[in-house]
Protein backbone atom coordinates (compact mmCIF):
# COMPACT_ATOMS: atom_id res chain seq x y z
CA UNK A 1 0.00 0.00 0.00
CA UNK A 2 1.66 3.34 -1.17
CA UNK A 3 1.21 6.20 1.41
CA UNK A 4 0.23 8.85 -0.81
CA UNK A 5 -0.45 11.92 1.77
CA UNK A 6 1.94 14.60 1.26
CA UNK A 7 5.32 15.70 2.58
CA UNK A 8 4.77 18.78 4.39
CA UNK A 9 7.54 21.53 4.03
CA UNK A 10 7.81 24.64 5.59
CA UNK A 11 10.03 27.51 5.89
CA UNK A 12 10.42 31.32 6.88
CA UNK A 13 9.12 32.25 3.64
CA UNK A 14 10.31 31.28 0.12
CA UNK A 15 13.97 30.00 0.68
CA UNK A 16 12.66 26.78 1.61
CA UNK A 17 11.83 26.18 -2.11
CA UNK A 18 15.31 25.08 -2.93
CA UNK A 19 14.97 22.27 -0.54
CA UNK A 20 11.44 21.39 -2.16
CA UNK A 21 13.23 21.63 -5.59
CA UNK A 22 16.01 18.84 -4.05
CA UNK A 23 12.79 16.93 -3.09
CA UNK A 24 10.89 17.22 -6.02
CA UNK A 25 13.78 15.93 -7.98
CA UNK A 26 14.80 13.02 -6.27
CA UNK A 27 11.71 11.96 -5.11
CA UNK A 28 9.26 12.53 -7.97
CA UNK A 29 5.86 10.94 -7.15
CA UNK A 30 5.20 12.29 -3.75
CA UNK A 31 3.01 14.72 -3.14
CA UNK A 32 3.77 18.09 -1.32
CA UNK A 33 2.30 20.66 0.83
CA UNK A 34 4.67 23.84 1.29
CA UNK A 35 4.33 26.64 3.27
CA UNK A 36 6.29 29.89 3.33
CA UNK A 37 5.78 32.15 6.12
CA UNK A 38 5.80 35.48 4.30
CA UNK A 39 3.89 37.64 6.57
CA UNK A 40 6.89 37.22 9.20
CA UNK A 41 9.55 36.71 7.30
CA UNK A 42 12.49 36.92 8.15
CA UNK A 43 13.56 34.80 11.28
CA UNK A 44 16.76 35.11 10.96
CA UNK A 45 16.66 37.88 12.99
CA UNK A 46 14.11 37.29 15.45
CA UNK A 47 14.23 35.73 18.96
CA UNK A 48 14.50 31.90 19.51
CA UNK A 49 11.32 32.29 21.47
CA UNK A 50 9.23 34.01 18.56
CA UNK A 51 10.65 31.72 15.88
CA UNK A 52 9.33 28.74 18.32
CA UNK A 53 5.72 30.20 18.73
CA UNK A 54 5.92 30.52 14.68
CA UNK A 55 7.03 27.18 14.11
CA UNK A 56 4.47 25.59 16.63
CA UNK A 57 1.62 27.48 14.39
CA UNK A 58 2.97 26.16 11.38
CA UNK A 59 3.14 22.41 12.09
CA UNK A 60 -0.27 22.29 13.20
CA UNK A 61 -1.50 23.85 9.76
CA UNK A 62 0.94 21.16 8.38
CA UNK A 63 -1.26 18.27 10.54
CA UNK A 64 -4.57 19.90 9.50
CA UNK A 65 -3.27 19.01 5.67
CA UNK A 66 -2.82 15.12 6.60
CA UNK A 67 1.03 14.91 5.89
CA UNK A 68 2.98 12.24 6.43
CA UNK A 69 6.19 13.74 7.49
CA UNK A 70 7.40 17.11 8.10
CA UNK A 71 10.70 19.05 6.68
CA UNK A 72 11.58 21.68 8.35
CA UNK A 73 13.12 23.67 5.35
CA UNK A 74 14.52 26.22 7.52
CA UNK A 75 17.76 26.79 9.04
CA UNK A 76 16.93 29.25 11.88
CA UNK A 77 14.06 26.73 13.21
CA UNK A 78 16.32 23.50 12.46
CA UNK A 79 18.83 25.54 15.04
CA UNK A 80 15.63 26.92 17.35
CA UNK A 81 12.97 24.38 17.43
CA UNK A 82 13.69 20.89 16.05
CA UNK A 83 12.61 19.33 19.48
CA UNK A 84 9.25 21.39 19.89
CA UNK A 85 8.88 20.14 16.08
CA UNK A 86 9.53 16.83 16.87
CA UNK A 87 7.29 16.60 20.06
CA UNK A 88 4.37 17.84 18.29
CA UNK A 89 4.63 16.66 14.98
CA UNK A 90 3.56 13.17 15.32
CA UNK A 91 5.01 12.45 11.96
CA UNK A 92 9.08 11.60 11.22
CA UNK A 93 10.82 14.79 10.94
CA UNK A 94 13.51 16.23 8.58
CA UNK A 95 15.82 19.06 10.05
CA UNK A 96 18.18 21.10 7.67
CA UNK A 97 21.01 20.72 10.30
CA UNK A 98 22.22 17.38 10.33
CA UNK A 99 22.02 16.30 6.81
CA UNK A 100 24.29 19.08 5.22
CA UNK A 101 26.29 19.01 8.49
CA UNK A 102 27.29 15.11 7.67
CA UNK A 103 27.57 16.02 4.00
CA UNK A 104 30.47 18.61 4.99
CA UNK A 105 32.27 16.23 7.11
CA UNK A 106 32.18 13.46 4.30
CA UNK A 107 33.17 15.94 1.80
CA UNK A 108 36.35 18.29 3.70
CA UNK A 109 39.38 17.12 2.99
CA UNK A 110 41.73 19.44 5.18
CA UNK A 111 39.30 19.46 7.92
CA UNK A 112 38.83 22.89 7.97
CA UNK A 113 35.06 23.54 7.08
CA UNK A 114 32.77 27.05 6.79
CA UNK A 115 29.52 27.66 7.76
CA UNK A 116 27.74 30.55 6.83
CA UNK A 117 24.17 31.86 7.82
CA UNK A 118 21.17 34.37 9.61
CA UNK A 119 22.32 35.61 12.85
CA UNK A 120 20.47 33.29 15.13
CA UNK A 121 21.79 30.22 13.57
CA UNK A 122 25.18 31.38 14.08
CA UNK A 123 24.73 32.57 17.28
CA UNK A 124 23.04 29.20 17.84
CA UNK A 125 26.33 27.29 17.11
CA UNK A 126 23.88 24.69 16.13
CA UNK A 127 26.30 23.64 12.93
CA UNK A 128 29.68 23.68 14.89
CA UNK A 129 27.71 21.04 17.51
CA UNK A 130 26.67 19.24 14.76
CA UNK A 131 29.82 19.09 12.63
CA UNK A 132 31.94 18.62 15.75
CA UNK A 133 29.62 15.13 16.63
CA UNK A 134 30.69 13.65 13.68
CA UNK A 135 34.00 15.58 12.65
CA UNK A 136 37.44 14.25 13.71
CA UNK A 137 37.97 15.99 16.88
CA UNK A 138 41.26 18.62 15.11
CA UNK A 139 38.53 19.64 12.79
CA UNK A 140 38.37 23.47 12.33
CA UNK A 141 34.98 25.02 11.78
CA UNK A 142 34.57 28.80 11.04
CA UNK A 143 31.43 30.96 10.95
CA UNK A 144 30.25 33.95 9.72
CA UNK A 145 26.56 35.66 9.59
CA UNK A 146 25.71 36.70 6.07
CA UNK A 147 22.12 38.72 6.82
CA UNK A 148 22.43 40.81 3.80
CA UNK A 149 22.55 37.42 0.92
CA UNK A 150 18.95 36.92 2.12
CA UNK A 151 17.93 40.16 0.44
CA UNK A 152 20.36 40.00 -2.39
CA UNK A 153 18.58 36.53 -3.39
CA UNK A 154 14.94 38.47 -3.05
CA UNK A 155 16.71 41.24 -4.84
CA UNK A 156 16.95 38.93 -7.88
CA UNK A 157 21.23 40.30 -7.63
CA UNK A 158 21.92 36.68 -7.32
CA UNK A 159 25.39 36.96 -9.44
CA UNK A 160 25.59 41.04 -9.67
CA UNK A 161 28.95 42.60 -8.95
CA UNK A 162 27.59 43.81 -6.05
CA UNK A 163 27.21 40.50 -4.95
CA UNK A 164 30.19 38.98 -5.36
CA UNK A 165 31.61 42.36 -3.40
CA UNK A 166 29.27 41.75 -0.62
CA UNK A 167 30.33 37.61 -0.71
CA UNK A 168 33.82 38.86 -0.43
CA UNK A 169 33.55 41.09 3.00
CA UNK A 170 31.21 38.30 4.87
CA UNK A 171 33.89 35.58 3.03
CA UNK A 172 37.23 36.92 3.69
CA UNK A 173 37.14 35.81 7.37
CA UNK A 174 36.40 32.57 6.50
CA UNK A 175 39.20 31.82 3.46
CA UNK A 176 42.28 33.01 5.64
CA UNK A 177 41.16 30.37 7.95
CA UNK A 178 41.90 28.37 4.89
CA UNK A 179 38.56 26.01 4.39
CA UNK A 180 38.19 23.49 1.58
CA UNK A 181 34.43 23.38 2.53
CA UNK A 182 31.96 25.68 2.82
CA UNK A 183 28.43 24.75 4.04
CA UNK A 184 25.42 27.19 2.97
CA UNK A 185 24.01 27.37 5.98
CA UNK A 186 21.01 29.29 4.83
CA UNK A 187 17.99 28.10 2.48
CA UNK A 188 18.38 31.29 0.55
CA UNK A 189 22.07 30.85 -0.16
CA UNK A 190 22.24 28.58 -3.01
CA UNK A 191 20.94 30.99 -5.11
CA UNK A 192 23.55 32.64 -4.40
CA UNK A 193 26.15 29.60 -5.20
CA UNK A 194 27.70 31.35 -8.41
CA UNK A 195 28.60 34.42 -6.87
CA UNK A 196 29.63 32.96 -3.62
CA UNK A 197 31.46 30.24 -5.32
CA UNK A 198 33.17 33.23 -7.71
CA UNK A 199 34.30 34.50 -4.51
CA UNK A 200 35.86 31.54 -2.72
CA UNK A 201 37.49 29.43 -5.35
CA UNK A 202 37.75 26.25 -7.03
CA UNK A 203 39.31 25.28 -3.91
CA UNK A 204 36.21 25.56 -1.39
CA UNK A 205 33.77 23.15 -2.40
CA UNK A 206 30.06 24.58 -1.67
CA UNK A 207 27.16 22.25 0.80
CA UNK A 208 23.79 22.69 -0.20
CA UNK A 209 22.17 20.74 2.02
CA UNK A 210 18.70 20.79 0.19
CA UNK A 211 20.59 17.56 -1.88
CA UNK A 212 21.13 15.95 2.15
CA UNK A 213 17.81 16.79 3.13
CA UNK A 214 16.55 15.07 0.26
CA UNK A 215 17.93 11.80 0.43
CA UNK A 216 17.57 11.56 3.84
CA UNK A 217 13.86 12.20 3.21
CA UNK A 218 13.77 9.52 0.69
CA UNK A 219 15.51 7.17 3.25
CA UNK A 220 13.65 7.68 5.93
CA UNK A 221 10.48 6.85 3.82
CA UNK A 222 11.37 3.91 2.30
CA UNK A 223 12.58 2.65 5.89
CA UNK A 224 8.96 2.76 7.16
CA UNK A 225 7.03 1.92 3.91
CA UNK A 226 5.90 5.04 3.01
CA UNK A 227 6.92 5.62 -0.88
CA UNK A 228 4.35 6.90 -2.48
CA UNK A 229 4.63 4.67 -5.65
CA UNK A 230 1.81 5.84 -8.18
CA UNK A 231 2.42 6.48 -11.01
CA UNK A 232 0.45 9.97 -12.06
CA UNK A 233 1.41 13.28 -11.56
CA UNK A 234 1.91 13.99 -7.96
CA UNK A 235 0.27 17.70 -6.86
CA UNK A 236 2.35 20.33 -5.44
CA UNK A 237 -0.05 22.72 -3.64
CA UNK A 238 1.60 25.65 -1.69
CA UNK A 239 0.47 28.19 1.10
CA UNK A 240 1.44 31.57 2.59
CA UNK A 241 0.91 34.18 5.24
CA UNK A 242 1.21 36.84 2.89
CA UNK A 243 0.36 38.15 -1.10
CA UNK A 244 -0.20 35.34 -3.16
CA UNK A 245 0.87 37.38 -6.56
CA UNK A 246 4.76 37.84 -4.12
CA UNK A 247 4.85 34.66 -3.76
CA UNK A 248 4.06 33.02 -6.98
CA UNK A 249 6.12 35.13 -8.53
CA UNK A 250 9.84 35.20 -6.98
CA UNK A 251 9.04 31.62 -5.88
CA UNK A 252 8.50 30.49 -9.58
CA UNK A 253 11.95 32.18 -9.65
CA UNK A 254 13.62 30.11 -6.46
CA UNK A 255 11.72 26.55 -7.06
CA UNK A 256 12.62 27.40 -11.25
CA UNK A 257 9.55 25.69 -11.69
CA UNK A 258 5.82 27.52 -12.10
CA UNK A 259 3.93 28.06 -9.14
CA UNK A 260 0.30 28.42 -10.12
CA UNK A 261 -2.17 26.72 -7.28
CA UNK A 262 -1.15 29.19 -3.89
CA UNK A 263 -3.75 30.29 -1.42
CA UNK A 264 -3.09 32.38 1.69
CA UNK A 265 -3.90 31.09 4.96
CA UNK A 266 -3.70 32.94 8.60
CA UNK A 267 -1.32 31.11 10.39
CA UNK A 268 -2.07 32.86 13.71
CA UNK A 269 -5.11 30.77 13.84
CA UNK A 270 -3.21 27.85 14.21
CA UNK B 1 -3.26 72.51 31.86
CA UNK B 2 -0.46 70.95 30.29
CA UNK B 3 -1.60 67.37 28.90
CA UNK B 4 1.13 65.38 30.11
CA UNK B 5 0.18 62.14 28.39
CA UNK B 6 2.64 59.99 26.31
CA UNK B 7 2.79 60.71 22.36
CA UNK B 8 2.91 57.19 20.94
CA UNK B 9 5.04 56.62 17.75
CA UNK B 10 5.15 53.23 15.91
CA UNK B 11 7.34 51.67 13.10
CA UNK B 12 7.55 48.33 11.91
CA UNK B 13 11.03 47.78 13.93
CA UNK B 14 13.53 50.16 14.54
CA UNK B 15 13.55 52.75 11.46
CA UNK B 16 11.28 55.20 12.70
CA UNK B 17 13.42 55.65 16.01
CA UNK B 18 14.97 57.96 13.34
CA UNK B 19 11.28 60.03 13.82
CA UNK B 20 10.91 60.33 17.38
CA UNK B 21 15.29 61.76 17.38
CA UNK B 22 13.41 64.08 15.46
CA UNK B 23 10.45 64.61 17.63
CA UNK B 24 12.75 64.33 20.65
CA UNK B 25 14.59 67.35 19.63
CA UNK B 26 11.89 69.58 18.46
CA UNK B 27 9.83 68.48 21.36
CA UNK B 28 12.29 68.19 24.13
CA UNK B 29 9.53 68.44 27.12
CA UNK B 30 6.89 65.32 25.83
CA UNK B 31 6.65 61.78 26.99
CA UNK B 32 6.67 59.46 24.56
CA UNK B 33 5.90 55.48 24.13
CA UNK B 34 7.81 53.85 21.28
CA UNK B 35 6.18 50.51 19.58
CA UNK B 36 8.81 48.79 16.92
CA UNK B 37 7.21 45.70 15.46
CA UNK B 38 10.47 44.02 15.27
CA UNK B 39 8.88 40.15 15.51
CA UNK B 40 7.59 41.06 12.27
CA UNK B 41 9.72 43.34 10.71
CA UNK B 42 9.89 44.19 7.72
CA UNK B 43 6.75 45.83 6.62
CA UNK B 44 8.24 46.93 2.87
CA UNK B 45 7.47 43.83 1.08
CA UNK B 46 4.19 42.47 2.96
CA UNK B 47 0.52 42.89 1.21
CA UNK B 48 -1.30 45.93 2.37
CA UNK B 49 -4.00 43.97 3.97
CA UNK B 50 -1.31 42.45 5.97
CA UNK B 51 -0.01 45.60 7.23
CA UNK B 52 -3.28 46.76 7.79
CA UNK B 53 -3.81 44.02 10.45
CA UNK B 54 -0.69 44.85 12.55
CA UNK B 55 -1.16 48.67 12.31
CA UNK B 56 -4.95 48.00 14.16
CA UNK B 57 -3.11 45.97 16.66
CA UNK B 58 -0.51 47.90 17.55
CA UNK B 59 -3.19 51.11 17.71
CA UNK B 60 -4.81 49.30 20.18
CA UNK B 61 -1.77 48.72 21.89
CA UNK B 62 -0.85 52.59 21.80
CA UNK B 63 -4.79 53.64 23.11
CA UNK B 64 -4.07 51.13 26.70
CA UNK B 65 -1.18 53.33 26.93
CA UNK B 66 -3.60 56.38 27.45
CA UNK B 67 -1.40 57.93 24.30
CA UNK B 68 -2.53 61.73 23.61
CA UNK B 69 -0.94 61.19 19.91
CA UNK B 70 0.03 58.63 17.29
CA UNK B 71 2.84 59.57 14.91
CA UNK B 72 2.37 56.64 12.19
CA UNK B 73 6.42 56.92 11.90
CA UNK B 74 6.28 54.25 9.05
CA UNK B 75 5.63 54.86 5.13
CA UNK B 76 4.57 51.27 4.55
CA UNK B 77 1.94 51.93 7.13
CA UNK B 78 1.16 55.50 6.53
CA UNK B 79 0.42 54.44 2.65
CA UNK B 80 -1.68 51.16 3.21
CA UNK B 81 -3.15 51.67 6.39
CA UNK B 82 -3.41 55.29 7.90
CA UNK B 83 -6.89 56.03 7.14
CA UNK B 84 -7.42 52.81 9.37
CA UNK B 85 -5.28 54.19 11.76
CA UNK B 86 -7.36 57.13 12.04
CA UNK B 87 -10.67 56.15 12.23
CA UNK B 88 -9.32 54.17 15.51
CA UNK B 89 -7.58 56.26 17.13
CA UNK B 90 -9.18 58.48 19.20
CA UNK B 91 -6.45 61.25 19.15
CA UNK B 92 -4.76 63.08 16.26
CA UNK B 93 -2.65 61.29 14.09
CA UNK B 94 0.65 62.45 12.16
CA UNK B 95 1.77 60.24 9.15
CA UNK B 96 4.78 60.85 7.54
CA UNK B 97 4.04 60.68 3.58
CA UNK B 98 1.82 64.32 4.05
CA UNK B 99 4.73 66.07 5.59
CA UNK B 100 7.64 65.14 3.89
CA UNK B 101 5.97 65.50 0.79
CA UNK B 102 5.38 69.18 1.39
CA UNK B 103 8.82 70.03 2.09
CA UNK B 104 9.94 68.21 -1.06
CA UNK B 105 8.15 70.52 -3.11
CA UNK B 106 8.75 73.64 -1.28
CA UNK B 107 12.77 72.98 -1.53
CA UNK B 108 12.24 71.98 -5.32
CA UNK B 109 13.47 74.73 -7.73
CA UNK B 110 13.14 73.16 -10.83
CA UNK B 111 10.21 70.92 -9.99
CA UNK B 112 11.97 67.64 -10.47
CA UNK B 113 11.64 65.73 -7.39
CA UNK B 114 12.88 61.84 -6.86
CA UNK B 115 11.05 59.27 -4.30
CA UNK B 116 13.12 56.45 -2.97
CA UNK B 117 10.89 53.64 -0.57
CA UNK B 118 9.87 50.35 0.07
CA UNK B 119 8.25 47.89 -2.91
CA UNK B 120 5.05 48.97 -1.38
CA UNK B 121 5.52 52.08 -0.56
CA UNK B 122 6.46 52.98 -4.57
CA UNK B 123 3.38 50.79 -5.63
CA UNK B 124 1.03 52.66 -3.88
CA UNK B 125 2.07 55.76 -5.49
CA UNK B 126 1.16 57.76 -2.24
CA UNK B 127 3.78 60.01 -2.91
CA UNK B 128 3.20 60.69 -6.40
CA UNK B 129 -0.68 61.34 -4.71
CA UNK B 130 0.79 63.67 -2.15
CA UNK B 131 3.38 65.35 -4.22
CA UNK B 132 0.78 66.09 -7.27
CA UNK B 133 -1.96 67.84 -4.96
CA UNK B 134 0.68 70.12 -3.96
CA UNK B 135 2.94 70.74 -7.00
CA UNK B 136 2.94 72.72 -9.73
CA UNK B 137 0.93 70.92 -12.58
CA UNK B 138 4.49 70.72 -14.35
CA UNK B 139 6.11 68.75 -11.83
CA UNK B 140 7.73 65.46 -12.45
CA UNK B 141 8.12 62.97 -9.75
CA UNK B 142 10.18 59.66 -10.37
CA UNK B 143 10.14 56.65 -8.03
CA UNK B 144 12.04 54.28 -7.28
CA UNK B 145 12.20 51.28 -4.48
CA UNK B 146 15.43 50.17 -2.63
CA UNK B 147 14.64 47.28 -0.82
CA UNK B 148 18.71 46.61 -0.17
CA UNK B 149 18.76 50.10 1.88
CA UNK B 150 16.93 48.51 4.94
CA UNK B 151 19.25 45.08 5.50
CA UNK B 152 22.50 48.21 4.65
CA UNK B 153 21.02 50.32 7.59
CA UNK B 154 20.22 47.36 9.96
CA UNK B 155 24.24 45.69 9.03
CA UNK B 156 25.44 48.97 10.37
CA UNK B 157 26.76 49.59 6.89
CA UNK B 158 25.95 53.27 6.57
CA UNK B 159 28.38 54.32 4.59
CA UNK B 160 30.88 51.64 3.24
CA UNK B 161 32.01 51.35 -0.27
CA UNK B 162 29.44 48.12 -0.96
CA UNK B 163 26.45 50.80 0.45
CA UNK B 164 27.63 53.39 -2.38
CA UNK B 165 27.80 50.94 -4.99
CA UNK B 166 24.14 49.55 -4.07
CA UNK B 167 23.00 53.67 -3.81
CA UNK B 168 24.56 53.99 -7.58
CA UNK B 169 22.78 51.09 -8.68
CA UNK B 170 19.19 52.54 -7.42
CA UNK B 171 19.81 55.92 -7.98
CA UNK B 172 20.71 56.07 -11.43
CA UNK B 173 17.44 56.29 -13.20
CA UNK B 174 16.68 59.34 -10.63
CA UNK B 175 19.73 61.28 -11.52
CA UNK B 176 19.14 60.97 -15.06
CA UNK B 177 15.53 62.57 -14.37
CA UNK B 178 18.15 65.43 -13.41
CA UNK B 179 16.10 65.75 -9.75
CA UNK B 180 17.08 68.71 -7.55
CA UNK B 181 15.41 66.90 -4.69
CA UNK B 182 15.55 63.62 -3.43
CA UNK B 183 12.75 62.49 -0.91
CA UNK B 184 13.64 59.24 1.40
CA UNK B 185 10.43 57.98 1.68
CA UNK B 186 11.40 54.98 4.38
CA UNK B 187 12.60 55.89 7.91
CA UNK B 188 15.55 53.90 7.51
CA UNK B 189 17.27 55.65 5.00
CA UNK B 190 18.15 58.65 7.10
CA UNK B 191 20.78 56.42 8.38
CA UNK B 192 22.16 55.78 4.93
CA UNK B 193 22.00 60.25 4.06
CA UNK B 194 25.99 60.20 3.69
CA UNK B 195 26.28 57.50 1.36
CA UNK B 196 23.20 58.13 -0.60
CA UNK B 197 24.55 62.21 -0.37
CA UNK B 198 27.48 60.85 -1.96
CA UNK B 199 26.43 59.38 -4.53
CA UNK B 200 23.60 61.92 -5.53
CA UNK B 201 26.03 64.87 -5.39
CA UNK B 202 25.92 68.28 -4.18
CA UNK B 203 23.09 69.20 -6.61
CA UNK B 204 20.64 67.17 -5.17
CA UNK B 205 19.01 68.00 -1.53
CA UNK B 206 17.98 65.04 0.59
CA UNK B 207 14.53 65.26 2.63
CA UNK B 208 14.42 63.60 5.91
CA UNK B 209 10.66 63.29 6.48
CA UNK B 210 11.57 62.96 10.26
CA UNK B 211 11.88 66.90 10.52
CA UNK B 212 8.80 68.22 9.03
CA UNK B 213 6.66 65.60 10.78
CA UNK B 214 8.23 66.57 14.41
CA UNK B 215 7.21 70.06 12.98
CA UNK B 216 3.69 68.69 12.33
CA UNK B 217 3.25 67.13 16.09
CA UNK B 218 4.66 70.40 17.29
CA UNK B 219 1.71 72.34 15.53
CA UNK B 220 -0.87 70.06 16.36
CA UNK B 221 -0.57 69.78 19.77
CA UNK B 222 -0.47 73.72 20.26
CA UNK B 223 -2.93 74.21 18.59
CA UNK B 224 -5.21 71.67 20.45
CA UNK B 225 -3.59 73.28 23.74
CA UNK B 226 -2.10 69.89 24.43
CA UNK B 227 1.61 70.28 24.67
CA UNK B 228 3.72 69.54 27.54
CA UNK B 229 5.21 72.58 29.24
CA UNK B 230 6.35 70.63 32.66
CA UNK B 231 9.89 71.54 33.12
CA UNK B 232 11.07 67.98 34.73
CA UNK B 233 12.79 65.53 32.43
CA UNK B 234 10.29 63.73 30.12
CA UNK B 235 10.06 59.73 30.33
CA UNK B 236 10.78 58.08 26.82
CA UNK B 237 9.38 54.10 27.09
CA UNK B 238 10.18 51.49 24.33
CA UNK B 239 8.50 48.49 23.55
CA UNK B 240 9.13 46.15 21.02
CA UNK B 241 6.99 42.62 20.09
CA UNK B 242 11.13 40.81 19.76
CA UNK B 243 13.97 40.55 21.69
CA UNK B 244 14.81 43.43 23.92
CA UNK B 245 19.01 42.80 23.10
CA UNK B 246 18.71 43.23 19.59
CA UNK B 247 16.39 46.20 20.30
CA UNK B 248 17.93 47.86 22.64
CA UNK B 249 21.62 47.53 21.11
CA UNK B 250 20.98 48.35 17.52
CA UNK B 251 18.04 51.15 18.85
CA UNK B 252 20.72 52.80 20.65
CA UNK B 253 22.64 53.67 17.20
CA UNK B 254 19.26 54.16 15.35
CA UNK B 255 18.38 56.96 17.80
CA UNK B 256 21.93 58.36 18.49
CA UNK B 257 20.49 57.69 22.21
CA UNK B 258 21.06 55.28 24.97
CA UNK B 259 18.04 52.65 25.32
CA UNK B 260 17.26 51.62 28.51
CA UNK B 261 14.08 51.01 29.50
CA UNK B 262 12.65 48.55 26.80
CA UNK B 263 10.08 46.15 27.09
CA UNK B 264 8.64 43.40 25.51
CA UNK B 265 4.84 42.11 24.34
CA UNK B 266 3.02 40.12 22.47
CA UNK B 267 1.26 42.34 20.26
CA UNK B 268 -0.97 39.73 18.90
CA UNK B 269 -2.94 40.02 21.79
CA UNK B 270 -4.05 43.49 20.78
Amino acid sequence: MPDNRPIGVFDSGLGGLTVLKAVMEQLPSENTVYFGDSGRTPYGSKSPETVAKYAGQIVRFLQSQDVKMIVIACNTVSACASDLVREMAGVPVVEVISPGSATAVAQSQNRRIGVIGTKNTVASEVYIRAIQSLAAPDTRICQQACPMFVSLAEEGWWNTPITRAIAGEYLKDLLACDIDTLLLGCTHYPLLSEAIGAVAGPGVQLINAGHSVAREVYQTLDRNGQLNAKAQLPSHTFYTSDSITQFSQMGSAFLDHQIDNVSRIDIEQY
